[in-house]
């Protein structure tokens, strides 16, 4: 079996399929990637950590031969990133597989295409059509507030939401929440549950798409998303997500809208010694005014003063700065909203005038 | 004691500076940046960590009354990096330090100017007139072969050499030893050898040099650097660096020209193999071809060809590719010239037609 490609292309649609290599893994098949002859002299690229598989086309210039072996990813990408662009020749025969161009020669040790863990795309259940460009918003939305820690099974992931014709997806790590959604044109409802490895593993392999047609599929047990002639299988956690609807908060007292980069240079600057100490940073709102400030034994104190509009009552409330800091960045309007219930209240913060997503943040209590 | 200076001209003496701040320290003074009133209302600036201090001056746009204070560096890089361009305020009063800025205020902590350890400067001696360019590329030349390890002290910094009217510095690590030189004007013998961090210290602080000029004083047991108004004042290493010269090959038997960045090329692809793996590079030199290749039992194998110049003899030796690799990012000339002993004595690689830098590698033994 031979056959020869052009690299960008080939390097391209191979840095999409690796995303679901598995990182570390006891069975070192799952460290490579399946290639295999397919019709119309396609060539179909296969990588799976069992949790999250991806399968991809390339179509080569000249091929040859068929068959199936599976190259170790990371060795693959090395070679292929410090390539030039131009034909690459592989040649697989016996165990090795040979890439040639010029004068570069790499003889690759290879393991049986037999032994690799076929995965089972997701059948039946229902088809969700929905664009690229509106899921990786979505995504980038709301990622950053999903649990890093792997063992908080529930939160260590996305949730999925269909509901009265929206795709929503909700991320929450237990002092904060972020939730996107978009309209969609089918009335489906459903939900599940994908892990931090299986969103970013999405959201690597959109990347590189060429296309904006994006089919979902769900059949109860796994999630398909189809696009650009890539296919991502992702397999549903076993776990509930919290009922989230109950921390939205249902009736604000105070509502304040401030100039997004000026309260994001405010956060940033007054939480100077909160970040370096205590990790809190108070904010007083009085009439037109907003005072923020943090203080630690340390590292003294650093307080800023923003004009804001405000409809309701003064208040006084205090936050991980971080938290207030990330969900500020991902505001894309020139004004945000700020939303509270009381001091002991989460905050709900959005952009203005833009539906379609909200960050939620537990305040800290004051002393 | 007050005064404002313009943001943009503070952080740069603020940063060159804090080069010197001492990272890990018991002695929390360390961490701290002395600011002391001195003469012409300037506003003199030092920080130690008693191997290696600068001191620098700033000129405030307005200053009143005189003292001292010292003040956690990296809270205050931290506030400077984060504020816009504009004239700050500062107000040192009790014990504590203002700093004001349209609506940002910080109040910080200060300790007492008195405790912190006064670094003597280097006096009598000789001086020495160079140039911040010249000693900057210099630096960048030999830096990276330095051993990293703390406790190989003779070998963790850099060798400074005044002899027959050049200044030579060398770094070595028991694999291979880089140096550089250039004329002086002055015909001193002399030799000192400065710590690694003492040598990024000066790396990091000339780089914010506004002009040119650069004095060096050596008095036995210190280094001064004169440059831009600041003064970098370095205790040098009681170490022996190796006798160098004994390993610098006298008489060669091969000779290759290559492309510098083609050979830089195929060393990054053809140690693919030996860099996942065996960290080791074989290098065939027969008439006007040079093969390299590298083999791992779990990587495969990846080799390159290269066309060259050749006098003397065919040559078969092995390197350590990354050794190979980051002397060639140093070579600027079109040309590399790559001179053999034979396969168990160190190379000798130099730029073509250029004096003052070069590289010596030890061949890895074939087995």
């Amino acid at each position: 079996m031979r056959f020869s490609i052009p690299r960008n292309e080939f390097l391209t649609r191979l840095e999409s399929v690796s995303t679901a290599v598995a990182s570390k893994t006891v069975k070192p098949i799952l460290s490579g990637i399946l290639f295999r002859t397919a019709e119309d002299s396609k060539l179909e690229l296969i990588a799976t950590d069992l949790e999250t598989s991806i399968k991809t086309y390339v179509q080569p210039s000249e091929i040859s031969g068929t068959g199936q072996f599976v190259v170790d990813a990371k060795v693959l990408l090395e070679i292929m990133r410090n390539l030039p662009d131009g034909k690459v020749f592989f040649e697989f025969q016996d165990t090795n597989l040979v890439i040639r161009m010029e004068k570069s020669r790499f003889v690759l040790p290879t393991m049986s295409g037999e032994e690799f863990p076929e995965v089972e795309p997701a059948q039946g259940g229902w088809e969700l059509e929905t664009s690229v460009t509106a899921l990786e918003i979505m995504i980038d939305r709301v990622l950053f507030c999903a649990a890093k820690d792997e063992f908080m099974r529930n939160l260590n992931g996305v949730y999925w939401e269909l509901e009265g014709g929206y795709l929503r997806l909700v991320a929450a790590d237990g002092f904060r929440l972020a939730l996107a959604e978009e309209k969609t044109n089918q009335n489906l409802e459903d939900h599940f549950l994908l892990t931090l490895k299986s969103m970013k593993d999405l959201q690597s392999s959109i990347k590189t798409a060429g296309s904006d047609d994006m089919k979902i599929v769900y059949d109860g047990t796994r999630v398909g998303f189809y696009f650009d002639g890539t296919e991502m299988v992702a397999r549903v956690v076993e776990a509930d997500f919290p009922d989230y609807k109950k921390v939205l908060p249902k009736a604000f007292k105070t509502r304040v809208v401030a100039n997004t980069s000026s309260l994001s240079d405010a956060i940033r600057r007054a939480s100077i010694a909160a970040r370096l100490g205590s990790d809190s940073i108070k904010i007083e709102i009085k009439e037109d005014n907003m005072k923020l400030i943090a203080k630690s034994p340390d590292h003294g104190e650093s307080s800023e003063e923003l004009e804001i509009k405000k409809d309701g009552e003064d208040l006084i409330i205090a936050f991980n700065p971080k938290f207030l800091l990330e969900a500020t960045k991902k505001i894309d309007t020139e004004e945000v909203e700020l939303n509270f219930v009381d001091s002991n209240s989460p905050l709900q913060m959005n952009p203005v005038d833009v539906e379609g997503y909200l960050y939620i943040i537990m305040p800290i209590r004051l002393i």
